[in-house]
């Protein structure tokens, strides 16, 4: 068998342990259970991580990029020139599916254990968090204005419900998001749900 | 003080269980910690319960009984005689607004520790979300059928946007969801999003 380098083993721990701690939560799982996981003694594991909450860490900062990436991504289609309102929220929800579906097992641990994260990361995500919402609720804004979304709908209400339906995704059956295409699919009528079809607007009844 | 009922003390214990396991999981909370905060010893705390999974299982069984009832209003609501579909949609949307505002200290607790129930109360949770999902499915289809929803919009993706606009209702500030007439504000802009408006539709910018 070939040697593994130490990150790919540290990769191993971590990914073995977001399995166990989305199974079991964080209390509910044994640093010696991560080990048989994984199939590396216990001493091997401290060699990588000093103690369980060192790998619920690394998760986090895992989730604490993936969140920083996303509210950049949002911040990146505001300011692009020649994009209409319309255009930046596909954009954002088209991200947004792909990023839940990226971190969809990384999103299990952190909606459970967030509590569990030490005060100064808390308030990073937080950070993030909150630039990410006020990017998406200026460009629901910016949609409202321009007519491609409905203007007399309460834009709070419009926020949650978007965050609501995209931060929920990853309930869905994971074989449905695993398509590409599908996934495409479900950004393109999210997008319409939201947005005020031009093209074929819908005639009275 | 006047001496408490066994029914109010069981009460108060299993409310104030919701609150520490709500902020520190299950797990994480001991018999200690609750019978201290209710303000009660240890050992009357075990009159009303044998263990802390008993009163898991209480809060779980007012998490089945609120499931049950919304079921039941659901399945209600659809051979309702001579209810248009979209006056059934907006009576459900209302109806879980009211509901996720009614439940949301148990809710919490429900999607954190859901793990932990017994398998025969998570399938009697899993038919009762179930038949209510079904409902739900069967009056978008019916609103797609007879105009009121955007019958070109994938029935899967509607179903799964409001779920998850409605079941996140509870991550809102608090206050905001408080205000009985913002709750039917909250109720009435949802049935908006996802209906067509034949009174006054959109025209094309």
């Amino acid at each position: 068998m070939p040697q593994e380098t130490p990150s790919a083993r540290r990769r191993q721990i971590v990914d073995t342990a977001i399995e166990l701690f989305g199974k079991w939560g964080f209390t509910g799982t044994s640093v010696d259970q991560i080990a048989a996981a994984v199939g590396m003694k216990k001493g091997s594991l401290y060699y990588h991580f000093e103690s369980k909450q060192e790998i619920l860490d690394a998760i986090h900062a895992e989730v604490l990029e993936a969140l920083f990436t996303q509210a950049g991504f949002a911040a990146g289609v505001i300011t692009q020139a020649g994009l209409d309102p319309c255009e930046q929220l596909r954009q954002v929800i088209e991200n947004h599916v792909e990023y839940q579906w990226r971190n969809v097992r990384y999103l299990v641990v952190y909606d459970r254990e967030r509590h569990l994260l030490p005060a100064s990361a808390r308030r990073k995500a937080h950070e993030q968090e909150t630039e990410y919402t006020e990017a998406v609720v200026e460009i629901l804004r910016r949609c409202q204005e321009s007519g491609c979304v409905d203007a007399t709908l309460d834009l709070e209400v419009l926020t949650y419900a978007l965050f609501g339906a995209l931060t929920t995704l990853r309930r869905w059956k994971k074989a449905r998001l695993a398509s590409r295409a599908r996934r495409h699919e479900i950004a393109t009528n999210l997008h319409a749900l939201f947005t005020i079809d031009h093209v074929h607007p819908q005639s009275p009844g």
